[in-house]
């Protein structure tokens, strides 16, 4: 299921197979969380050389609905994407967007107990349900290739007594996930995979708690979640050095909702293998750019090696709808071959996003994610 | 410039040759403003079959600036396009447009002399100066391969006194038009086409002395504009039926902003060979979608011979947005192979429409311009 094909200090290169399709790993996974990556087809994922996309449970399961998905012959052929696809649980989206349900219709927004969590559809006040096995149910009507068992996601700051208990809920849910995922998968041929998320807040204790809970039921796969929640970033390095060596050796690790290129390198160089983030996306529909620095494309990339590298080393930003790029005819990244720096210039992105055409978020997404890709693949080089 | 290989009654099939390159007519033109076409690359409607775009003088003109795209090595480089372009004179917009500008600054709006017209930017209130010779040059910077002249554009409805002395404006503009073109064109080896526009409103004797005044100048072609101003349909048939017997046979005639499929079937019938029109990609943006009808792809297309022919008998519209293509997983047009129905179902547009996922538009609108774009070359056929 996941082959290291070698070790390079702590970084590890290998493949994760899936029931549709092979991973090479250090992965970058591009955000589809409707069914959809913003503004691109399944088509250019591909050209960019990404290999897996991650689709939302809660966002999907609201609409258009799990059923009509599974109707419609999974989300693979529904979105017309025919690699691997992980899906995460539904937990985050339940917890973070149930206040702006409460806002909007003055409803009890997010109700938790033992058995699962009641929260209502922020768009319509609907009330929804969710609990570990409902969640597994879904990301299987989806046709998920890994599937996310479903946690409670404590906000930061977070005190130590809600944190151990949060993570004590979290253990039991993920046990229930293996065992409800076990039942339903049985006699499935291709079955997908099973993650496990470690959380834990920002506590030494409790994150180690977590993972040795989890390590002993035996997931394919283990997360590391709340993180990028708005603690400080020092916190995140910490995490991962209390956390990955309690996780086995032979099982793919993800860091989840992280994050800027040089925070990748550095959790790769401390061993994780999977991410997945709105950056690239994000900052690309605000005009900020990844740009690839002191290298060209046949130059030896010796910042990789690093653990904690300065981002100054191997990257910069820039914001094109800065006035100076007004008439500047060069690619954004000359060592970049994406559809945006092999046919168009700076000027005229620049004056797409002047001009609000939707073209630009496309161009601009398009590159940022190609940046990531190669830096994973970069990555994936011994 | 201009071949006629074949008529059938008076619809006319040719080609029509620009600095650029050959285009089949008569064709239809998607509309490229600002220097894009809404959400969708070249390569893609070079797949969709549409051989020439329409870039907009005036929005150029403000930005990014002629100049600024002249530097960059003309529009077509700037955009990534290398098939002809044809652009408006602009005057269109600065009448248009010229109100949204008094309203938010208070300045003047548009003024008119028989120099040019004065018009302030209505996004942040400068002044500028548009004539007939300012317009010509504006275009040769872009390096459009087909160029209009400079018309004053009357609202419709229209007293008969103003659309004389409006056409007459027209008409002392076009020749400036034509003067400044061959001054400036005189020693260029690749040379672009000028088209002249017929005005004259809804006044038969108007139409007919504007439609003399032109061909007495001999451009390259000519254009019918002002229609699809508000006038009702039946008056367009009128027009054309007064104007192009003037026009000489052998120079390509444009319909200007037009239309529904019916619309241009029975203006293809009566003789026209160009259009444009927004109608395509702004109702794909909507979720309304163009479906060929009553046939296969092997069927005769026997509706093209017929003039005013009813849209009943060969496309219907269909609104995704309604609630019974929710669970609908057949493609939009099963016989059509645009990069939408070959890939995706109703029931999955449907959805990228209910949650806003840019997309939808990306795929509705290349749909559009291929059922336009097919149904051109049907007519294309002898």
């Amino acid at each position: 299921m996941f082959e290291i094909k070698s070790k390079l200090e702590k970084r590890r290169i290998g493949i994760l197979k899936t029931k549709n399709g092979d991973i090479n790993t250090p992965f970058f996974m591009p955000i589809a969380t409707k069914g959809a990556v913003k503004n691109i087809l399944p088509e250019e994922i591909k050209k960019i050389g990404a290999e897996i996309v991650l689709g939302n449970t809660y966002h999907l399961w609201l609409r258009p609905g799990d059923e009509t998905i599974k109707k419609a012959g999974g989300l693979h052929k529904f979105m017309d994407w025919d690699g691997p696809i992980l899906t995460d649980s539904g937990g985050f989206q339940v917890f973070s967007l149930g206040a702006r349900a409460k806002e909007k219709f003055g409803k009890s927004g997010v109700r938790l107990s033992e058995k699962g969590v009641y929260f209502s559809d922020p768009e319509n006040g609907k009330k929804y349900f969710m609990s570990p096995e409902k969640s597994i149910e879904i990301q299987l009507n989806l046709g998920s290739d890994i599937i996310m068992v479903l946690d409670e996601c404590p906000p930061f700051p977070c005190d130590y007594q809600y944190a151990k208990k949060s993570l004590e809920l979290t253990a039991r849910w993920a046990k229930r996930c293996l065992e409800y995922f076990q039942e339903k998968t049985g006699n499935m041929k291709k079955k997908p995979l099973l993650f496990a998320i470690v959380q834990g807040s920002v506590y030494e204790d409790l994150r180690k708690e977590s993972a040795r809970q989890l390590v002993a039921m035996n997931f394919d796969g283990y997360a590391i979640g709340g993180v990028a929640v708005g603690e400080p970033r020092e916190k995140m390095y910490e995490i991962l050095n209390w956390v990955l060596p309690i996780l086995p050796e032979d099982k793919p690790r993800y860091l989840m909702g992280l994050g800027r290129p040089e925070e990748i390198v550095a959790a790769v160089g401390a061993g994780v293998d999977m991410f997945d983030c709105v950056i690239p996306t994000r900052e690309g529909r605000h005009g900020r750019l990844f740009i690839r620095k002191n290298e060209s494309k046949n130059q030896s990339a010796d910042w990789r090696t690093k653990i904690k590298i300065k981002k100054e080393l191997f990257y910069e930003t820039i914001n094109i709808n800065n006035e100076k790029y007004k008439e500047d005819f060069s690619p954004v990244d000359e060592y970049c071959d994406c559809a945006l720096c092999k046919n168009y210039t700076k000027s005229y992105l620049r004056h797409l996003f002047a001009v609000s055409e939707p073209l630009a978020l496309r161009l601009a997404s398009i590159h940022n994610l190609k940046f990531y890709t190669e830096m994973m693949k970069k990555l994936q080089e011994e």
